[in-house]
């Protein structure tokens, strides 16, 4: 129960729960997660091109010959690659920053992937750079870091559009975005 | 009870509640939520103009001399126009269609206030049209619609932008909000 405690999201009650379930379990199937939970601390490391998840050096993502090199897309985990793979919208490379900057918890841009990114702008390949980090105050502060320091190169530098979510009411949007959905209109 | 269980939102329990406040209460207080009531109905009305509530034969925004009377803002609900209001992003004026086509539910362009507002684009004075109907199929077939309709006038006509809310983690956006911030994002 102890063990199970310390991973995030499961509280005492949770961890109780788990526990009396493994005890009644099939041994098979425990062998199982417990074989699982290994692997993965065994085979899954940071690819060594965007650092995103990765089962061999480089990612699937980095390994796939079918995906566009030129329009490079900047995330801050791992986990948002997922989320954008997911759209299906997507055909370039990612690059994965490991976090946001974030002076109060003392990250800076010295703690992100930042110059992995220079060295990978470099060769001129990359035409668009899309910086997909959270539209929240960090990610804000990262993307106009980002870009401020990667204009002169040349290339063009995007980033996603805010505004109102798709099936929503207008009512419920909050003011700050239904602002910016207006300053972002679109001609139809 | 019976007539303020027929309030929307009020519930038979709520019903009991409120009757029962009621009877405890000042009778100044009742007197007073009595007469607002019977008053609401007596002077707000609609805005000859843009249909918006109105206290008067034109609305507050329609009498604001200080708008601009070169954009238009065409919105489902009156309380379309005080979610945009309260973003203090818009200066132009408003024009309320009473609703959204809706097949299913047998709403189709006739009862709306389209020919109202091809009525008050006639004159020219209108240069965008912005179709800010609701980001929910309903809405989205409206803004095409009337995009449609009102393009062969020479207007520009824009949508507000559909993207993440701002504030939010991109792992929480849904696949098809994501997807359109993606296709609309923009150059920094």
């Amino acid at each position: 129960m102890d063990e199970l405690g310390r991973l995030p999201g499961i509280g005492p009650k949770s961890a109780q729960r788990i526990a009396f379930h493994v005890l009644a379990a099939d041994p098979i199937d425990v062998k199982r997660l417990a074989v699982a939970l290994q692997r993965v601390k065994e085979s899954v490391r940071f690819c060594e091109v965007c650092f995103n998840v990765a089962e061999a050096d480089r990612c699937k993502v980095c390994r796939d010959p079918r995906r566009t090199d030129e329009v490079l897309c900047v995330v801050e985990e791992p986990k948002d690659v997922v989320a954008i793979e997911r759209t299906g919208e997507f055909r370039g490379r990612y690059h994965v920053l490991g976090g946001a900057i974030n002076p109060l918890e003392g990250i800076g841009p010295d703690h992100l992937r930042i110059r992995d990114l220079l060295v990978r702008l470099a060769d001129g390949v990359i035409k668009e750079l899309i910086l997909a980090t959270d539209p929240n105050t960090e990610g804000e502060a990262t993307a106009t870091y980002l870009a401020l320091l990667v204009k002169p190169m040349g290339l063009t530098v995007t980033r996603l559009a805010s505004g109102l979510p798709v099936g929503g009411d207008l009512e419920y949007a909050d003011e700050i975005t239904l602002g910016r959905a207006f300053e972002g209109r679109r001609e139809m």
